[in-house]
């Protein structure tokens, strides 16, 4: 599925410069920049294909993932003070990975007989874990588990395509709607400036 | 063995309820809550079938667990509030937990035909690296590293399961005495407040 | 190949010490400060095997890894007020090391029909992942990322490596010669301070 796969590599770049950037302001070195890229970008599909047994992982068997976040990071690393004008572009293209992910993760979780909830979870995984391998390498706490509705809009996407899956509507239909799903809740979470509820402790943490 | 399957899940619950109550803590929203309930209750298991590469893990093959842990985690994140009332069953089951993955990680690294040392790391892994995951995810140096006997009744339960298992004990009762001494001696440094020796560093971390 | 197994228990000893004395400035207890020994030693091996799908990893299949481990990190936790003085020897057992790790992963995953940027990238997390695993575990933001030629000596020594695989050169003298451009280049960094750029990012890390 050609289309796929160049939502797939479009998704690939958005998160590798995100990663990238992550590493910039942290005031890491050339290597740092490209390892969070890296692992921003590719960190999500690989721990899903070593939960799966499918290894070596996706990124080992077509390597064109690793030479794309690269030369992304490299370009981050370089023109990072031009990277404000690319804001909204990279917002979107970050949606449409987050969706792509999603999609390839939970049809893959499902083509590995997986259930219903560990489905959605390899779903959700493929498309989050990557970012949060960035922030725990930065020693931040997972922006993903404190804020918005990023992971939702997973959530629901997975479930989505995880349900259509039982319906007569072909693969490839029903992975472009679950697809949507994510893209479309993610920008209007950022457009609306949503959030998912938080126990109202008050302590700080310990 | 019945009893077991019991516990194991006795201890899943109370693995995701310290889980979710340090997301509460760290104020994170209902995702994080849960995702931090889930690594605890689950992740130790799953990174000991990793590395015995039996994949996809046991989470994967029976979704209880992972039902538990969520149902456990909403509960956790709607009523944090009166949490301080089940202080106690929670360590009660905490310690229970603590034994019975110890004896489920160690019974099944022997069955997969690794070594002493392997074993005995398996059967620790089984029981702590959740807990590892989720100081991880919240940037706390994992409290097992830190503090109190935990790890050691892990070590000596492992151990002795380890032995127990070139006797001529039937394994259901070898794996009773270990999750027991597990559990034991958990209770008995908590009630004693013991604790390991720390290298008698002054200077602070750098 | 005796000697490159000799250079690996070699490097193996100097990792384990380094993260010993790393739970150790953290304040750890004595299990804390096995684990970052161990961790430190064999945790990057451990990660590239799982990736190959090579399981269960190496060290379970050799505990003579884990046993050394075992006894430098008990050393270092008894003797660290002495350490110091060994500060040299660690410095060239953790380039030897190095050297060693690198050759070891790249050569393994070669083995495996990984590609050139996969081959160079186990060759490289074989020698640096142990010690991110470490300071994510202390909750610093891994060294490697942020300092010195470490990582680049990796990147250098897993391409040569590579390359010569492609050369009528007999694989133990391939070897040898990458070890070696390792453990220069990574000398030489110590001894002029040479360092990676960094982007010229003024803001402090948010």
């Amino acid at each position: 599925m050609n289309l796929l796969y160049t939502l797939d590599l479009l998704g690939t770049a958005a998160f590798a410069a995100s990663g990238a950037l992550a590493g910039v302001r942290r005031n890491m070195d050339l290597f740092g920049v490209l390892v969070l890229g890296l692992v921003t970008a590719t960190g999500g599909g690989t721990i899903r294909d070593l939960l799966l047994g499918d290894t070596p992982p996706f990124i080992f068997k077509d390597e064109t993932y690793l030479y794309l976040s690269l030369c992304v990071s490299v370009a981050v690393f370089l023109f990072h003070r031009n990277i404000d004008r690319f804001h909204h572009p990279l917002l979107y293209c970050d949606a449409v990975g987050l969706g792509t992910f999603v999609v390839i993760g939970t049809s893959k979780a499902i083509a590995f007989h997986i259930g219903f909830f560990g489905s959605i979870m390899m779903g959700v995984m493929t498309a989050t874990a990557g970012g949060m391998v960035r922030d725990m390498l930065s020693t931040h706490v997972p922006l993903v588990l404190q804020r918005e509705v990023y992971a939702s809009a997973c959530l629901a996407g997975a479930a989505l395509l995880y349900l259509l899956h039982f319906t007569p509507l072909p693969g490839n239909y029903a992975s472009l709607i679950a697809a949507l799903a994510v893209i479309v809740l993610r920008l209007l979470a950022i457009r609306y400036n949503w959030s998912l509820p938080r126990a109202s402790h008050n302590e700080h943490a310990d």
